[in-house]
């Protein structure tokens, strides 16, 4: 048998905690042959599997289960889970990778915590100087990466320089792109747009060895798909990710309130609803599962609090892919080809 | 005769210049009986005003030519212009408010000259560190306040405290907000979330005078109009407001094309035209004319380059109620309650 990628799925994390992660995770198993290690309460964990529709758990799928009762609460500090919470399940989950037990995790828990835990106990590769969290967005062509979404809120250029780095690795590995464009969110196109962070993680990209950066990019570039990465520090990614989600959430709403409220635009819609339904599916995050953690030593891929069976299946998928297409090793190969910058951009402002 | 306020229109600026700016300023002379200044080459004013349908430029009507025929065109570096164009019809509006002949200016020109042609020329009030640009935003409830959008990139923590003091006041009089809620933008609700600036910013809001500070608020946050007023520093909301746009025209083009891709979707379509109608005016910039630049001695408003001739007449509107209403009253009064705060605020971070 073909040894499949093991992922370590923190079953207690997220506002639904078993009743999603569990069919979320044995989905995954199924369709696609990952392993899983399961971690979390015993007992809660076999209930949720014995409520599997039968057949759900065929021979096919494996796993183990790892367990614990301390939970992560989602409110609790990161520091304090990392420092106190030792038997957590993402705590544990983090180091069957470190025990070489598994090859990722997978957590819709405290996101916070979970990028801690990664990088304090999986570990950061070498050469990395900050693991940043991206996210893979919808676009009106393919989706595309956009980093970093809220791991760092504090950057250098340098470290926004190799966001940009590894999301290339990314980009080509999973989204399947040859020469991934890479551009860098400004308030402007031309060179020189920006604020002194930004000017100054533009000279570093200008000068980087095997990428294709592609220069400034605008809020308004976000959705067109016409770059497949956008780099930028962790405030902004985080702001223009969840200023995403409300817009579109905000825009359905009004457009929803404006349907309903005369007898000929209700029988319009009815008509027109599979059409609005396509486009929910495009603009639906659980398409694409959840946020991996790049530049860890494996990989820690973190969902949405309130995400669903679906966008769990997709995130284990997608933590499975990026072991087996061996993502970090290219990702290894791209800093290093630019350690030298990187220690120039160091340099310049520290 | 009522003296209403003299507002200045850089008729040279924008995409569309002249056509677009002449009907939407004498539109605006006309409705509301506001005095125009027209700034531009004169026999260009003059081919537009001709072209009025018969009856607009009725005895109410009360406008004067400036000519000038030096251009700043929508690329030239801000500080070019300012340096060196001093007969462009910016300049020339801006030097008519400091020299008394006008209250305020409309610009769609190059909104970068627009700001440094305000601060330079008209000037900022005293104790105003930053002048800085807001927009008016649509939300699913009331428009509401974001600032900077654009014309600080590099922020300390007191010139965010000073933003959220300056759009109190024009919240209060333009918005006619009574107690206007200011919330700041950051990535958590919870106090101590944030890059270092936004933690500190928040420290300076939690001790001010005057103003109902309700904490941080997030991306997802924008769009809700649960607040009245979000402060955030110009790289985050010009990336903010151009992602805005971007996705409300992405989401219209995706919906437009699933539409559009059967006949009883098309059929549903037609039959819900005007509730998609109402839609598209609610998320309607134009509606919002223009964004003004606050802390300024007078008013200038910065309107989008690809402007029509109604976010025109709703800019030289906004223009003259902001002088009507003596919103720069109310802006000294929140600033200067607030003086020693941002002393402390310049001394602990500088």
């Amino acid at each position: 048998m073909h040894n499949s990628p093991i992922i370590a799925v923190d079953v207690m994390g997220g506002d639904h905690g078993p009743a999603v992660n569990i069919p979320g995770a044995i989905e995954a198993a199924r369709t696609y042959g990952i392993r899983l290690a399961l971690v979390g309460d015993t007992e809660k964990i076999k209930a949720e599997l014995d409520r599997l529709p039968s057949g759900m758990l065929s021979g096919k799928v494996v796993y183990d289960i790892v367990h614990t009762d301390e939970v992560a609460g989602m409110d609790e500090k990161p520091s304090d889970i990392l420092r106190r919470k030792k038997n957590s399940s993402i705590q544990v989950a983090c180091r069957l990778v470190k025990e070489g037990k598994a090859d990722g995790i997978v957590s819709a828990g405290n996101s916070g915590a979970t990028v801690a835990c990664g990088m304090f106990i999986m570990g950061r590769i070498p050469g990395v100087d900050r693991p940043a969290l991206a996210s893979v967005m919808p676009t009106e062509k393919k989706p595309i990466v956009l980093l970093d979404v809220g791991a760092n809120v504090d950057c250098k250029p340098h470290h926004l320089f190799q966001f940009g780095l590894m999301a290339d690795a990314y980009a080509r590995d999973l989204l399947e792109r040859e020469s991934p464009r890479i551009g860098l969110l400004s308030i402007g196109e031309e060179e020189g747009k920006g604020n002194s962070q930004v000017k100054e993680a533009y000279d570093l990209f200008k000068m980087a060895k095997n990428i294709r950066f592609v220069g400034n990019v605008e809020g308004r570039d976000l959705f067109t798909g016409d770059v497949d990465v956008i780099v930028c520090d962790g405030f902004v990614g985080n702001v223009a990710l969840k200023l995403s989600e409300g817009l579109s959430t905000s825009m359905s709403r009004i457009l929803k309130r404006e349907l309903l409220s005369s007898f000929l635009a209700k029988i319009g819609t009815l008509l027109a609803r599979s059409a609005f339904k396509r486009f929910a599916r495009m603009v639906d995050y659980a398409e694409y599962g959840g946020a991996p953690v790049l530049g860890l030593k494996g990989i820690a891929i973190v969902c949405h609090g309130a995400s669903n069976a679906k966008a769990i299946t997709n995130a284990v998928k997608m933590a499975a892919a990026f072991v087996e297409k061996k993502t970090n090793e290219r990702l290894v190969e791209a800093i290093s080809a630019n350690e030298e910058l990187t220690s120039f951009g160091k340099a310049v402002k520290n």
